[in-house]
């Protein structure tokens, strides 16, 4: 299999030394290389006292390889980067880094794409027009053949717990109107057809939370399970997918819960971001499903306030790398 | 001290053989007596097979003491009760035994108040005007002397969380409406007293959610955070409490960050109840903070499906008898 694509991210944050940390720590991770700059590379590592790692500088994704060296797939910083300090300037080299990701693992010459962390503040500045990775990366692959329920849809990931989201940066008020019946239901196609093909669940068995309190208590608290949420769960149960209705999401993720499904699905942020950074606080993968292309990244922001100091933890990021390999590998077996 | 009143909670759910299996197994636990139907108690002991109780029922709550026999504030049912199958016949009887018990402790015979599980559906046929214990032990101590800030405040806990809510059982789309800064205002510094007074923190330390993903990253995405959650903060800090401004909720609940608090305020259910069920689904405790009584329950249901089975665990009642019998010590202290 091909090595995995990781863009670098925002070259100001703790990106680039996490993969510095996790290169000169390589065992045990998949094979990767960076699609960045390579002497803030270099200079990440030697920040954190690293050893210089031996770097190829390859000028093409396909002369990427699994070798001794580190290869960096060229993408040039317009000025050096001060960590903490983000600069609009290094935007563009920022945002051509996931481009070039995705491109590579279009081409076949990675085998999936890890994102390290930006900073939506400094992209917009630089008119990116996308709230996030993941809508860029869908537009990215908008054309790629894809015989699937098309995403995206986010999931964080842990060991103990998955979790997807129905609705996700909508402020609080505006997600009773976001939750449509046809949200639901496509949130659910995406995932069970992810837990199928991603992640090896040959019967998939999917939580759906309630939206309100105790999930409504049978319309009492709120319409919207009666209305919508159950309705939709019907109807998805009558195309096959194992899904519950709407159950009361404080209920759902201790042990003995996350024993009865394979995902949940939340419907909007707190209610699947707060179990999962609970559980998962340093080790959870956010994951694009229902992409042509595998991508993955950790579970948290870019870091200005610790970035170069040398106390960022690369769990999230070694678990990201583990999650987007294990995925490649089911997709190529299939 | 005198004993803790437990009131019986609905006969046909598992509040009794709670009481039963806590009084057969007592070790650790503080003294106390139940506000019920004492041959309801010895049948929901008999279906467990436990050992018949020594059993003294008194028709004064003043007559409760902590010796060996156990004491029943005599409190009938209308009906024999059937495990899992509720009356509203029994209804009378319910509420009698909370209101019995509300007045044991206004009185002096009791230290503090452990109700067991209520089914407000049931009582709601028998005209009970109240959503549920909290509010109407609120209204049956409302004219008692309580010469600090008046709640009641919903508080779970536990060993690794205590979280406060400052919306209940409000469905999802009203939330943002019933958000004022007068209700932070009020839920902290109910919090902030109740910390000092009945948990022992000198210097207690709050943590305040936000509403939006993120606490609405600057108002980006809701403005609530901006509007009337920090402002609240900012006027708290003012008045001595320590209490931070919105933070995002999904990174407040793992390990490292609790440390960082004494409690954690909540805006709606699920975001408060989310972290305390994941962490403490067995063990956590609902605590009425606010009242002139202390007032603590299990922090489940009736369990109508598993009552008189024998498989109902007594963690959650345990350790509700634990912490009122905690803030009864710290009170009488004062």
């Amino acid at each position: 299999m091909k090595p995995l694509a990781v863009s670098m991210g925002d070259p100001a944050g703790i990106g680039l030394e996490l993969a510095a940390q996790v290169w000169a720590d390589r065992q045990g991770a998949p094979p990767f290389f960076l699609v960045g700059d390579a002497d803030a590379f270099q200079r990440a590592g030697a920040r954190l006292g690293l050893p210089q790692p031996n770097l190829r500088v390859i000028a093409n994704a396909a002369e990427a390889d699994a070798g001794d060296a580190f290869c960096v797939l060229q993408t040039p910083l317009a000025i050096e980067e001060t960590p903490g300090e983000p600069d609009p300037v290094n935007a563009g080299a920022t945002i051509a880094a996931i481009a070039r990701g995705v491109a590579a693992v279009h081409d076949g010459a990675a085998s999936g794409l890890v994102t390290l962390p930006i900073a939506k503040s400094v992209l917009h500045t630089a008119d990116f027009g996308f709230p996030g990775h993941t809508e860029f990366i869908a537009h990215l692959t908008a054309n790629d053949a894809w015989p699937h329920t098309r995403g995206p849809v986010m999931m964080l990931a842990g060991g103990a717990l998955k979790v997807a989201l129905a609705t996700i940066h909508t402020p609080l008020k505006d997600v009773p109107a976001a939750l449509t019946r046809d949200r639901v239901l496509h949130t659910a196609r995406v995932v069970a057809e992810a837990l199928r093909r991603d992640f090896g669940v040959a019967n998939p068995r999917i939580a759906l939370c309630g939206l309100n309190p105790h999930a409504g208590e049978d319309g009492h608290i709120g319409r919207e399970e009666v209305e919508i949420v159950n309705p939709a769960a019907e109807q998805l149960r009558g195309e096959g997918i194992d899904i519950t209705n709407a159950r009361s999401a404080d209920a759902l993720f201790h042990e003995e819960a996350r024993k009865t499904y394979d995902a949940a699905i939340a419907l909007f942020h707190d209610q699947g971001l707060i179990p999962i950074k609970t559980l998962h606080f340093w080790d959870g993968v956010n994951i694009s499903l229902g992409l042509p292309i595998i991508r993955t990244s950790p579970d948290h922001g870019t870091g200005f306030d610790i970035a170069g100091k040398g106390v960022a933890r690369a769990d999230s990021f070694r678990a990201a790398l583990r999650m987007a390999w294990q995925m490649a590998e089911r997709r190529a077996e299939a």
